[in-house]
């Protein structure tokens, strides 16, 4: 896609944006405020613009008048930039245009990486685990009358120099029809050992040449999600995806309720049998959306974290939310997934991740395969954030990993108005320091519903940076706006009045929801901190951020340092993996060098109880304030403070 | 038991026998005809005898007077031997007397063996496949919350020095329960890999120690009849047995029919289900009887022909039958016996033995492995005889292999008056040489129904000794006495008049059955003749004879050299070994290194069609006559015939 650079002035900002971007993310992207409580669907009519260079799409309204438009004025939230562009934001006071320089900086986002399978070969990391031969094999007569099996091995070992083969029931089930289905031409699939010194299996023959296709399953079991992706294994390319909600919810919003529902009778069985018919669900998409044969599918990998896990392999789970927290396994064996209910052919085994500990699960491990952390020289900090925060600290020598139990603030629970990240949900966010006045950016552009967890921490942020709250997050009630107020005793401030939602109330923010978020980042980052001291590092000694889940890719770095819920460092050093457990598994699929070194990385995960850790409680405390009690910890932070302080005072 | 001596007079002759054998056997045993049609029931009241010496059990019988009871008369086919005892035959010519000498010599049977397990460990042999190890874990705690398999595993690897440990699901789900059932001492049972660089599973986790509990099945699959063993691991001993007919039977007598049945609809399916019902059938039995814990069973090992192999595993048959008769395969790998439908625990493998061809299968590949034929020195011819007879011979450094259609003849069928060895068939069998009257013995002592095969064996073989019937088979119409006689143009011999059996009709043998005989020794003979012949090496060259099948226990070996059906050889070196396909199940779930060797001696055996090598028609046309066109090849009956020719003319 083209990008197009978008100036705006007074301010002399400018954003490179994707081309069809609304105005309203460009001046977010640009650090540049326009008063914009909506969301984006025109209703407000504040975000008054005048195009001066270039031309967008759209942004005409009934709300301005037909001598406005000739003039250029448009609609921010409601123009598209289709080419460079040059955007004047009318100043309405004076006052606005000396608070110009305290704008917070344009907005950053961590680089999003994904798999090339190409680096992959170069990286030497390439080992097909699953591979087709094409046969043209002699047929039986009176002086040649060898078993099929054996005359397909035999052939195997002579002509193609392969050996320790063993072949599978199922193949040997078909393989008399199928050899003579096309005259003894067949394709055989051959599964390799993970060791050198293993068998390899023959675990289908198919009548003819299929050896271009070739495929596996990466699957991902999120406590909410699952999603899934069919690969090409002869190119590692993701043939498609596509993700559904957990059939489990319907038992249980989290792990918790899920576990306790698997100690009913029957309880276990049950969850098995529906997170199997989410996959299934999926299975069936991918494979009729890539229009592909489904006895092509060789392989199956999953990963999620232990509770999913054990469910999905119908494994008892009781002991994983008892103290000390014990889960039943690391490592699971290759398990045929036709066993576990998997619509997908016999032949097809499924390859699960392995777990940590209770709380720090395959999902993390496929992550940390999948990034490639377990090969790196520099130290890395691995953060998957949801409601249970995974912290995995190391390089390629070492890893530490803990699990905090951070809430379900960041993913919009225990906070008034939270939601989670789909339609309506203010994402993005600025506040004019003089007028109060906000600037909500909504997931979809449309009237906000409500508040996903990257609106919540760019709200907290820019509400903090700006004094509107103090360090313990306690509204300046001093502030002249009607947006601050108090109500059944809790301070809050308003952001979008109930006639510019979609709901029937106004939208806020309260002091008890900023509570809520400070106790999540403060168990993240204390949770850093700990895993960090108990292997004798500190916060500093940090070269990488890796972040993974569906957190992440919106979140805007600078302002997750503000609140302190990220270590503050150059953004550029942060990687953004998305959905880094079905990355894992698609590269377990991918390549046998996975699937052997994970048993490596596994072992030498050392596993830490924060809640069993004396100094956790102290950590934790401490990082209960915006951003921490320790503002050495977050030093360009103190010393913007310090030049806002000399401003305002100047 | 106890074994005592029994002297016939005035014959001299003498035979050992186990106390209660009744003295119509010994006298069989000793080589002394006494009349005798009824079989034993004291219908026919011709076998009276003196008891001069000793006493015997039973023989009264209202068909002797109270004089002649007290002079010391009894029925010899009632009465049985309890010590040592001294027994006059009354001769009733003179004739008679002058005869003695012509009798055939006393009866000979192969000597049993069976496997020993202090044998197998002595021989190096004994490779536990199967291991049960108690263990006392620590109990987690929070500052060890090692997952319960790791703890499991790291126990092993630590205080047992156990690596290469693969902990297979159904473990994996039930193992969080059990190991806090008594405090986390459990026994784990250890499945060793055949090869030396394999893993070994941890297949099962019991509370408590139970390494005192630890079980094998064996099961022969038999066209007709299925047999099981229960064996205790630890000591080798047979804890309990037992055989039922193969369900299969009302899909098909023989192998031919099944494969039939098997391409119909469904076929396959319900064949694999019967059979496996009958083994299920078994099962129960052997636990019930051994009164353990199913739970304690840790393996099964499997021995069949190959249809019946292909139909347990539900393996497409098809091309067995069809030329040039392909099997599917010859090496299965181990499979879950649940997942064949079998109602042992989960963690409970079937190991399935091998085949050489679609005639040569595992009940062969068994009894090479169970008689450790493979491992001989010796030349050895091993014979296992049925409706297809298997002949393979060898030594440890090569095997050649061969199937011979032998009909039914050996099993009593197409016979007019055969059956199986069941009660009521004549199994052995002398004739007077003067009155040419009959002294017919049964199973169960009981008035005749029938000729089972080794019966029909030693008819056969006396009335060509005597002369009665020629080396074509044909009776000697010249000779004076009502048993044989012409019925609807056909030769016979009558061996129990119709008062003297069970059924409504006379008993006999007639040319046609003779010839039947014939043709399947002649198939066998030549069959091994040819097989020699296409490794270089004749008869002469064997040094001993391995027989196996249900045949073989009963079968008076001189007299099966007499027709012709074995290669003359002294009967020291014929060991029979009954169900050696049994037997080598049992061996191969006692210990692994049988199962090491069975893949080498597998490839190693050289399969010959006979259909296929020119040269079987001519041995075979050759070996239609008693004993064969080539008296040469049976020198002892050659001088026999000269001796006897030369006393008849003397």
């Amino acid at each position: 896609m083209s990008k197009h650079r978008v100036k705006f002035l007074p301010h002399e900002r400018s954003a490179e944006v994707e081309d069809g971007t609304i105005l309203l993310r460009a001046a977010m992207d640009a650090g540049v405020h326009i008063n914009a409580s909506c969301g984006g669907e025109g209703v407000c009519g504040k975000c008054r613009v005048i195009i001066e260079e270039g031309a967008v799409e759209g942004g005409a309204s009934e709300r301005l008048k037909a001598e406005d438009l000739e003039k250029g004025y448009r609609l921010a939230c409601r123009a598209a930039v289709k080419e460079d562009t040059m955007v004047r934001v009318p100043v309405e006071s004076d006052i606005d245009a000396s608070v110009l320089n305290l704008q917070a900086t344009p907005r950053k986002t961590a680089h999003i990486k994904t798999v090339d399978f190409e680096e992959l070969k170069e990286a030497g990391l390439f080992i097909p685990p699953m591979e087709k031969i094409y046969l043209e094999l002699p047929e039986p007569n009176p002086q040649d009358h060898l078993p099929d099996v054996t005359r397909l091995v035999s052939f195997l070992n002579l002509q193609h120099d392969e050996h320790r083969l063993v072949v599978d029931l199922p193949v040997i089930r078909k393989i008399p029809e199928l050899l003579r289905e096309e005259n003894f031409r067949v394709t055989a699939t051959l599964a390799r050992p993970v060791r050198k010194d293993g068998q390899t299996h023959i675990i289908n023959v198919q009548p003819g040449d299929t050896t271009g296709q070739n495929y596996a399953v990466a699957v991902d079991i999120g406590t909410t999600t699952v999603y899934g992706q069919l690969i090409d294994l002869n190119t590692g390319t993701v043939m498609s995806e596509y993700g559904e909600f957990n059939g489990q919810i319907s038992y249980g919003e989290d792990v918790i309720t899920r576990l306790m529902y698997a100690e009913k009778p029957g309880g276990l069985e049950k969850l098995q049998q529906v997170v199997v018919g989410t996959i299934n669900k999926i299975i069936d998409k991918l494979v009729s959306r890539a229009s592909i044969d489904c006895d092509a599918i060789s392989s199956m990998a999953v990963a999620g974290n232990t509770t999913m896990t054990q469910l999905f392999l119908r494994v008892n789970p009781r002991y994983i939310r008892r103290s000390p927290y014990v889960p039943a396994a690391t490592i699971y064996p290759p398990i045929r997934a036709n066993d576990l209910g998997i619509e997908l052919p016999e032949h097809v085994t499924a390859l699960v991740y392995p777990q940590v500990s209770s709380y720090v699960g395959g999902d993390i491990v496929a992550g940390i395969m999948g990034s490639r952390m377990y090969q790196s020289e520099e130290l890395i900090l691995y953060l998957d954030i949801g409601t249970n925060a995974e912290v995995v600290v190391g390089n390629k020598d070492w890893f530490a990993c803990a699990a905090c139990s951070a809430g379900p603030a960041l993913e919009g629970g225990g906070i008034e108005f939270g939601m989670r990240a789909a339609k309506g949900a203010i994402e993005d966010f600025s506040i004019d320091p003089v007028t109060l006045e906000p600037m909500n950016l909504t997931i979809g552009n449309m009237r906000p519903k409500g508040i996903c967890g990257s609106g919540l921490i760019t709200i907290v942020a820019n509400l903090f940076e700006l004094g509107i709250i103090d360090n313990s997050g306690k509204y300046n009630q001093d502030l002249d706006t009607p947006r601050i107020r108090e109500r059944d005793g809790v301070w809050e401030y308003v952001l979008a009045w109930q006639d510019n939602t979609q709901i029937d109330r106004d939208i806020t923010l309260s002091e008890i929801d900023i509570e809520n978020l400070i106790r999540a980042k403060g168990a993240i980052y204390s949770g850093c901190q700990t895993l960090l001291e108990e292997v004798g590092l500190t916060i500093q000694d940090l070269d990488r951020i890796y972040l993974a889940g569906g957190f992440g890719s919106f979140v805007d770095l600078e302002k997750a340092m503000t609140i302190g819920l990220l270590p503050e460092m150059d953004p550029n050093k942060i990687t953004f993996f998305g959905n880094a457990s079905l990355m894992g598994a698609r590269m377990a699929a991918l390549t046998n060098r996975l699937r052997r070194d994970v048993v490596e990385v596994t072992k030498m995960m050392t596993n830490f109880e924060l809640s069993e850790t004396p100094s956790y409680m102290d950590h934790y405390v401490a990082a209960l304030f915006l951003p921490h009690t320790d503002l050495a910890l977050f030093p360009k932070l103190k010393s913007r403070f310090k030049n806002r302080t000399a401003a305002q005072k100047g």
